[in-house]
C-alpha cells in the first residue's frame, strides 16, 4: 500500500464560540492546516469533509462545496461524509483511499460542527437522529439513556465500576486543563462526578461529553511527494493502519451491550494493516462520549482484557504517566465534542504529540498512536494507527 | 485500474409513496438489487449510501447503519455520502474507489429520499440548504430562482431558447410514459409548459423537476470475481470511467452561469479514464433539475457545441430515436427526483437498457452509456461512463 502521511494540521478552539459561524470555524481551521503544511492551495486536489447535522442545526447542507468556496480551492472534487459521531474519521478514510488508489497525491480532510447556538431541545433532537427513530427515539430513548443501559449491563456482567467510570472523567478533565483548545479547564473529583445532576442512571452530567462548536482540518499527502510540494521540516506522521466497521443502528439489533463489534472489527483491520499489536501502541485517543464508553473501548481495542478496563483506569495505567495514556487531549468529555470535527481532533492530538508540539501535556517517546472514533451506540467505527517517521 | 461492474440493480417506484417509510423504501430497493445480483448477503463487504436530508425531513441521520440493520448486513463498514443532488453518484464513486483499491471485492451502493410527507415549506427549506445560506438563501434565493438566473443569462449570451427548454420537458414526459417506475405518466406540450404557473421567470412549474420519494440500490463487484460469487447470466455493465469535480457553492462564486465547470472537469476525467469521446456515447442520463440545466449539461458534456444544445433538442437529436438519446427514463423532470437516489437511478436506467430489460422504452444497440449527476447550482458533479460487456 502507498505510504500516506499527515503533513499539516489546523484546529480551532472548542467550546461555545458565539462569535463564529460554521463558515468562520472552517475558515480558521482550514487555513491553519494549509499554512502548517507549507503548501500552495493549488496543490490540494480533493476535499473530504465531515459534518454531522448542519442541515438541521444551521440549515446548511452541501458543505463540501461551502468549504471549497470558503478556502478558495477552485474546482476540486468535494464530498461530505456522515456516520454520526464517526463522521470525521470517515472523511479521513475516504481521503486515505483516494491517495492510496493514486487518484490524487494531496488531499484536504476536514470537519466542523456548530451546535451551541441552538436550544437544548433542537440539539438533543439532532443528536438523537443518529439513533434508530423507529425503535429507539420514538419510544423516548436518547443517547444518554442508551449508554446508561450499556453501563447497567456492564455492571451486571462484570461488577459495579461506578468509581472507575468517574475516574475517566476526572482524568480527562485534568488532561484538558493542559490543552489550550479544550472547552473545559476545570478539575473535578470522583465524588463530584457521582453527585452530579442525574441524566440517565447511573450517568450524571459529569459522565457525558460536551456540546461544542469547533473545526479541525488535516492535509494528507503521499509520503513520496512531500519533499517536492512543501518545505515542511516538521515530523511526518504516517497513517500505517486504518479500519472501518459497522453494526446495527439500534441497541436491540446488536449482539452485545458490553462489547462493541464495530470497534473490535475496525481495530482488527487497522492492527493487521499496520502490523502492530495493542501493546505496541504508545498512546491513544478513544471515543469517550460517555465514561462507560471509554471503559468498553479500551477493552475492545485490546489494551485491557474484557472486564479489566476499569481496574486499568483505577491503577493509573491510562493516565498521562501510565503505560497507555488515553485521551491526553481531554477527550470528548473535556476537550469537547463538535461532532463533525471530533474524530479529526483525535488525529490532531496524535500529530501534535508526535511532533513534540504539545506543550505542557507533551508525552515522552511517542512513536505509535491510535485513534478510535465511534458513531451512534456503536454502529459505525473507524480505528486509525499512526507512526512518526 | 481494476475492472469493476454493476452486477445487480434494484429500484422502487418513484412518486408520492404515502405507505412507505424511508426504511420501507430501502428494504424494497436493497433486497431487489441483492436478489437481482443473485448473491448471498454475506458476500457484501461494505455499503456506501446516499441520502441528502433525512436528518431534517425524517429526523434520521446515520443512515448507513440504518440500511445495514434493515437489510441484515452484519458488521460491514457503512458510509453516508452527501453532496446535495449529486449525493447518489458520490456513493458510487466511493464504492468504486474501495474496490479499485482492493479493499473489497463486492460492495452495495444505495440511495433513498423521503420528501413528500413534509409540507412545501419544509421541503423547500431543506432543498435550499444545498445553496449558500449566507449569500443566497438569506436573501430569498431558492433553486428555481438561481436556475432562472442561469436561463436568463443563457438567453442573453446565446439567444432566447424558451421553446427548446420546453421541448426538454415535453420529451422527458413522453419518455416517462414508458417507464413504469416514473412518477409522471402524462404527456405535455410546449404550449402547456410555457403557460404553466410561473415559478421564477422564465421557468414555469413544468420546467422544474419533481418532489419524490424513492430508492435505488446497485451491487458492484470486481469483474474478475463475478463468476465465483454469483450465477447471474445477465449482461455485466462495467464502470469504465468516473469523474468528480466541484465549484463554489454560490452562484456568485462561479466564473460562469452558462458553463458549469464542475461538469466540464468531471467529464474530462471520466472520458479520459474510459478512453472514449462524447461522440462514442450511445445514450445518456443527465441532471435535468430544470429544463435549462439539461441544455447546459448536453453542451458541457460535449454532445453539442456551446450555444448549440437547444438546436440539437429542437432537431430531435436527443429524442429516443435521435443520435444521442437523453433521459430515456424520463429524467428528474418526469421520472422523479428523490434526491439521494437520483444519481443511482440514472445508472439503473443505463444498466436496464444495456441488458435489454427496458420494455417499451428499450433503445437499440446500446453499448456505451453516460450518467451526469449535479449538486446545487453546479457545485458538485459526478460523471460516469459505462460499457456493456
Amino acid at each position: 500500500m502507498r505510504s500516506i502521511s499527515v503533513i499539516g494540521i489546523g484546529e480551532t478552539k472548542f467550546g461555545k464560540l458565539d462569535n463564529y459561524s460554521i463558515r468562520d470555524l472552517i475558515n480558521e481551521a482550514g487555513n491553519k492546516a494549509i499554512e502548517d503544511a507549507g503548501i500552495e492551495k493549488e496543490k490540494i486536489e480533493a476535499l473530504y469533509f465531515s459534518n454531522f447535522n448542519g442541515s438541521y442545526w444551521s440549515t446548511q447542507s452541501h458543505m463540501g462545496a461551502l468549504v471549497s468556496e470558503t478556502l478558495g480551492l477552485g474546482h476540486i472534487p468535494t464530498l461530505r461524509t456522515e456516520g454520526a459521531c464517526a463522521s470525521g474519521t470517515l472523511a479521513l478514510r475516504q481521503g486515505w483511499m483516494a491517495i492510496a488508489l493514486g487518484l490524487y497525491d494531496v488531499v484536504l480532510v476536514g470537519g466542523a460542527e456548530k451546535m451551541t447556538h441552538q436550544t437544548t431541545l433542537i440539539v438533543t433532537t439532532g443528536l438523537a437522529s443518529a439513533a434508530d427513530l423507529k425503535s429507539e427515539v420514538s419510544n423516548g430513548a436518547t443517547f444518554p439513556s442508551l449508554f446508561a443501559m450499556m453501563a447497567n449491563r456492564y455492571f451486571h456482567e462484570y461488577g459495579n465500576i461506578r468509581d472507575e467510570m468517574a475516574m475517566c472523567a476526572v482524568q480527562n478533565h485534568e488532561n484538558a486543563c493542559l490543552n489550550p483548545h479544550a472547552q473545559m479547564h476545570k478539575k473535578i473529583t470522583i465524588e463530584k462526578v457521582k453527585q452530579g445532576v442525574p441524566v440517565a442512571d447511573p450517568l450524571t452530567i459529569y459522565d457525558c461529553s460536551l456540546v461544542s462548536d469547533g473545526s479541525v482540518f488535516l492535509v494528507l499527502a503521499a509520503t513520496d511527494v512531500v519533499k517536492s510540494i512543501c518545505k515542511t521540516k516538521k515530523r511526518l506522521v504516517e497513517i500505517v493502519g486504518t479500519g472501518h466497521a459497522g453494526d446495527a443502528i439500534s441497541i436491540s439489533g446488536k449482539s452485545s451491550l458490553t462489547t462493541l463489534y464495530a470497534t473490535v472489527n475496525a481495530a482488527k483491520e487497522a492492527y493487521k494493516m499496520a502490523g502492530v499489536k495493542p501493546l505496541d501502541v504508545d498512546f491513544a485517543e478513544v471515543h469517550d462520549c460517555f465514561t462507560i464508553t471509554q471503559i468498553i473501548n479500551i477493552e475492545d481495542l485490546g489494551f485491557f482484557e474484557k472486564g479489566k478496563g476499569a481496574k486499568g483506569v483505577a491503577d493509573g495505567r491510562t493516565a498521562r504517566d501510565g503505560i497507555i495514556p488515553i485521551n491526553v487531549s481531554g477527550g470528548l468529555k473535556a476537550k469537547g465534542h463538535p461532532i463533525g470535527a471530533t474524530g479529526l481532533s483525535m488525529i490532531y492530538e496524535i500529530v501534535t504529540q508526535m511532533r513534540g508540539e504539545a506543550g505542557e501535556r507533551q508525552l515522552k517517546n511517542v512513536d505509535i498512536g491510535l485513534t478510535h472514533n465511534l458513531g451512534g451506540s456503536g454502529a459505525t467505527c473507524c480505528v486509525n494507527i499512526f507512526k512518526g517517521l
